[in-house]
């Protein structure tokens, strides 16, 4: 840190990204990117507005936040698009949490909630996941805070019924209940019809995954009007202008083309499963995934040989090294010929250290 | 607010930005956009990446950092990119103002310091510019606070030269200066040179004005690289991704096409010139302005008058209620055929008027 750094930079940790290596060409199984194009709907959008970029893009998104609503069977004023779903992640910290109103989420989660804890100053408690890494409902119903979940939950995969998160929601009436759903197109069940029940129900999902559009950033909040006006009021004191019109139109793009997202979000699950009883053969134990991933151990390899051995071969995928998950690797669905290079991979790996 | 609204939503009044109104075609005179498209280079190579948008940007920005740090003379290591320079002034206040370090700027200058300073919670003071609208040195050399100067200043046009920030530099070693040179390129002097020299000083500038690029949210920071690695903890802690892979790809282009910007630059400034001698002939009182906006009021009539005549006759300009500059309209530097309608428009107002 420099000498003029405040104190929001003390103890803080940023986050990591996957990496994004440059020495040679992997097969990029680490960031859970789709290996599908964006819709060439969306490719069309974009390249067409990019002879307009002198105009700042309009702030209040709201082609953008119509066309969303009506593909998720909301009103337009309950939703809020951001530079990506960590921004509206990051908004509801700001919102929903203070000194005095702590943050909860659980050991096992996406590493960011941490991470916007620390940055807004707020407190908070992880609740450890159960033992087979399952959600434990009663600690959440019990705990007396902004509540962070992802659901399905990352890097585990493992999802749960609306109706668990129903529970949680009754048993915290006035506190925000975020569920972060950036791979529920995968198998895994929205709360967005909730929304209209809950008052205290926010609802994050993004493009990066089954929309194919990381490179684009765009992620959305769904929740009551209150809730997405007071989500406006941080937008609008952070960055008004905070989705650019490029990626403003390759979302409209998209979302007129749902055929397609939907063809892919098959594909996907086609292709987990395929890995899934792959891995299962080869005797790795594979947390049941509802996402474009798998998280999975060998009972006789280390996760982290496992990662080096693959990485080694051009492969990679994301290791994580706090003990509870140290064991297992995050393996990014991707295309079938992926897929299979990998299963030949790990076989090689475990003929060699047998 | 909602009922579950934190500490941070009170009392905390968002940026209202320049209005975007629907309901007919104007004259749009009022967000300082660029009369220009932008660069072919840059359509083309954001419409190139939109095919590879399922994956991540590089959250390094390492090309586009290269390419900029290139033009202004300064190593990569000394530049941050950012969503528009927006976020990099609220970056800055994240980074370099706290409970004990209060923000300081002038009373007259770009709206959202003020915001920014009550989102992150930081005391603040406002600093009175002089009765002529120039930044009073002394009280800025005198003031024991992580400092905000717009150079040129907006809404008000004036341009500082280097050496006078020099001064404040120099008088407040221990506390970050920024200055903001968003509207630089129109014949304002960049403080870039002074970054290897001072610790402290962190230049912002932005692609929204002179590069055509309001619409691809593109920013910059330029310090020293203690700063910048400050700045970077809090990028890597708020959003890693921040910049999508076409905005990138625009700057790049932008930035090989420097000819372009400096022709768009040039007829800017002779409109401007055009612009402000037509108000003087006809009596406004112009502020010298080193920006492509002119800062004017007239001796017989009332600012808000002038602007909504002008609205209801097709042409935006930005009005602000703020008593100390009431009177004035800023009015954006277009392409010479809107200056020309705008000044006719006018003449017929204080025709009418007389």
């Amino acid at each position: 840190m420099s000498r003029f750094a405040g104190k929001t930079l003390e103890n803080l940790m940023p986050y990591t990204p996957g990496e994004q290596p440059r020495d040679m060409q992997y097969i990029k199984l680490n960031t859970n990117e789709s290996p599908f194009p964006p819709s060439g709907k969306a490719q069309a959008a974009a390249a067409s507005v990019a002879a307009r970029l002198q105009l700042y893009p309009d702030p209040t998104c709201r082609a953008l936040h119509e066309a969303y609503a009506a593909s998720v069977g909301v009103p337009a004023d309950c939703v809020l698009a951001t530079n990506g779903s960590d921004e509206i992640l990051n908004f509801a910290f700001m919102a929903f949490c203070d000194e005095n109103t702590p943050a909860a989420f659980a050991d096992i989660t996406y590493g960011f909630y941490e991470v916007f804890a620390q940055l807004n100053r707020v407190p908070y408690r992880k609740i450890p996941l159960n033992e087979d890494f399952t959600l434990p409902i009663e600690a959440f119903c019990k705990n007396d805070a902004t509540l962070f979940i992802a659901n399905p939950n990352a890097p585990t995969g493992i999802a749960l019924p609306a109706s668990e998160i129903e529970r949680i929601l009754q048993a915290n009436p006035d506190r925000v209940v975020l569920v972060d759903e950036a791979y529920v197109d995968f198998g895994g069940e929205s709360c967005i019809p909730l929304v209209a029940q809950y008052d205290n129900l926010l609802v994050t999902q993004t493009f990066s995954k089954s929309r194919s559009m990381a490179g684009a950033r765009l992620g959305f909040g769904v929740g009551n009007p209150a809730l997405i006006a007071d989500l406006n009021i941080i937008k609008y004191s952070t960055n008004p202008y905070n989705i650019n019109s490029m990626t403003m139109a390759a979302g409209l793009g998209v979302l007129a083309d749902e055929s397609y997202t939907r063809a892919n979000c098959e594909t996907v699950i086609e292709n987990r499963e395929y890995l899934a009883a792959e891995l299962a053969r080869m005797g790795f134990i594979v947390l049941p995934s509802r996402t474009n991933f798998v998280f999975a151990k060998h009972p006789r390899m280390d996760g982290e040989e496992i990662y080096r051995y693959l990485r080694e071969r051009g492969i990679l995928v994301r290791h994580f090294t706090s003990p509870r998950i140290a064991d297992y690797n995050r393996i990014t669905i991707g295309a079938r010929a992926d897929m299979e290079t990998l299963v030949n991979t790990l076989q090689k790996i475990l003929e060699e250290t047998t």
